[in-house]
């Protein structure tokens, strides 16, 4: 039987309790057909508290020589000094992100039927976010000078590629292709004119070549808008690293929490392993109250499945999810949810 | 009888139509305490197309001796190449924010009972969010290299100082002393460490000096959030001049519609005049049809009135808003609804 090497980084807070119920839930979508073989590796905001290392570069590359990555969250008290400036989320996941060449950071929003949107009339929303993954003001090249007197500057600078634009914004093409054919670019060209300038000439270019998508643009801020008055105007929305951050966890809370939002950081290369994550983060204060809910990092496993070929699978558990949540108990455990989700994968 | 010289930049597409009722309103509610000389400023993209000048310095020197500017919107049609990349709002706008040291943007959002929400429960939403806005982002320091070649590397470059920085935060705690006492610091510190750690470090030790202020942070992404699951959570928010741009817009859209959106950009050291002006854009779809909402610029006129010390001249416009608000027709243009806004600021 095939073998699917799964590396698995529970992380902090509620990420193991997550990825754990999205593991169960993989193995039933994949049983009888991979040999699913699941490596943990110790790492995150506690890890780094008991031992000081972050990601050590052994450890790197043993995770690269898997087949994916599943990833729930890392973080940990955001007011603990020793985790100040994003010591963990930089020198972990976006070490991964980067390292691994996950230039495509999907993020998929879909408003289901049975979940209350904040939104008086969400109508039918159904975008993915294909957001830039190594590039843009993630890339780490600020600096301070004269820190902590009167006289301080810190700089933070965005880089942006023709070779790094081009490649994600075709993605987002391709993606088009396969949905309803409409490609969205955010960014703000009326300010951030270099970096903006590059992406609207890159993706006029690119659409060029696929004269079946209509492209629109929209500046950030008011993208913000329509994700409120009507998101079920959108359908594959690209746009840079930062804005891509922004804009998701806001259509996550407009699907109705980004408890339900899923991710996959994608090397379509195939160069080095994609990593699935939920959008949340480590939730310390639910930690170990059996009360997270681990359907984005289900869905995340999804993600993971189709991505490895295994698109029965990620059918089978994008279903189970569906009735799960339409008929999900009002009071219900991380993993009484795993439970019953793997249950209606494994009798599907 | 005391003067007050107003500038009067109407600008593009509705800009001079809804500050014409702006306009309109401001005379009822200063008629008798002041003497108000407004002098108009024919610039814009429209004006830029027909005699090539943005902003000639005199014309700059001319605005600054005045005691205040009213702002219309400014912008043409964004698919004109000869309007590309923001010339008019780089040239014109933040010309203008940077060269008054207009560094607090002022944005309240408030839910007015007889306006609905996108959201289904928004609470009791009443909150300013004070936009830093001459740093940042927007300060047009970046730059490209082998443009339009596959090698085409383009920078953006976002200066914060503890100078800048220092002097927002304290008119934030100075604003919250006067409301419900709670600043709430948006930026991404997780990522933008140097700019995100002073802004932190600056906003802890302004918050030493308001022991009565409580203060918490969230990471921009959460606080899209927030604005959507539980905008009465917030006072005062303070942030950078980018994630202010993309909240204020965010928050406008949950509070009904950005056709109610007002803003100052204020000096508040009085070296420069103040300019205030609605948070909507120049919208040269609907231009000339009269069905403009002047809503926004007429609360922007509060404001300015405000700023400006006639405190009771801005109540009474206030009043007028909601009153009209609440009783207004179903169907009305652009001058009816400044008509009937200014006959209540008269009466009352
Ligand atoms: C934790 C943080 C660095 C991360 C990001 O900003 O990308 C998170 O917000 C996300 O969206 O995955
Ligand atoms: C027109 C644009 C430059 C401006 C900004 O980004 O500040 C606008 O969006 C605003 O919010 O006033």
């Amino acid at each position: 039987m095939e073998q699917l090497q799964l590396a698995v980084i529970g992380g902090d807070g509620i990420g193991p309790e997550v990825t754990g119920e999205a593991r169960k839930v993989l193995r039933a979508a994949l049983a009888g057909a991979v040999d699913l073989v699941e490596t943990e590796f110790a790492l995150g905001a506690a890890h780094y508290l008991e031992t000081g290392e972050i990601l050590p570069e052994d450890t790197m590359a043993e995770i690269a020589t898997h087949d994916a990555i599943l990833l729930g969250a890392v973080g940990g008290d955001p007011t603990d000094p020793r985790l100040a400036g994003g010591i963990i989320e930089r020198g972990l996941l976006l070490k991964l992100r980067f390292a691994f060449d996950h230039y495509v950071n999907l993020r998929p929003t879909v408003v289901h039927p049975a979940v209350e949107s904040p939104l008086r009339e969400p109508g039918d929303v159904d975008f993915v976010v294909v957001r830039e993954g190594t590039e843009g003001p993630y890339v780490g090249n600020g600096g301070s000078i004269r820190v902590g007197t009167p006289h301080e500057i810190a700089n933070e600078t965005s880089v942006n590629t023709a070779y790094g634009v081009e490649r994600v914004v075709r993605f987002a093409f391709e993606l088009a292709e396969t949905r309803s054919k409409r490609v969205t670019l955010v960014h703000k060209t009326n300010v951030l004119v270099n970096a903006g300038g590059l992406w609207r000439r890159i993706t006029d270019a690119v659409a060029a070549d696929h004269p079946d998508v209509s492209v629109d643009y929209l500046h950030v801020d008011a993208a913000t808008i329509f994700l409120v008055d009507r998101p079920s105007r959108f359908d594959v929305i690209v746009t840079d690293n930062l804005f891509g951050d922004i804009l998701t966890d806001l259509a996550g809370a407009i699907a109705g929490g980004i408890g339900l939002a899923a991710s996959g950081n994608i090397n379509p290369d195939g160069t080095f392993p994609s990593m699935f994550e939920p959008v949340h983060g480590s939730a310390p204060d639910i930690a170990g109250t059996g009360t997270a809910d681990p359907t984005a990092a289900i869905l995340s496993a999804a993600l993971l499945a189709e991505h490895q070929g295994y698109a029965d699978a990620a059918r089978r558990i994008r279903d189970a999810v569906d009735q799960d949540v339409a008929s999900r108990p009002a009071s219900t455990t991380t993993s009484a949810t795993g439970d019953r989700i793997a249950a209606l994968v494994a009798a599907a």
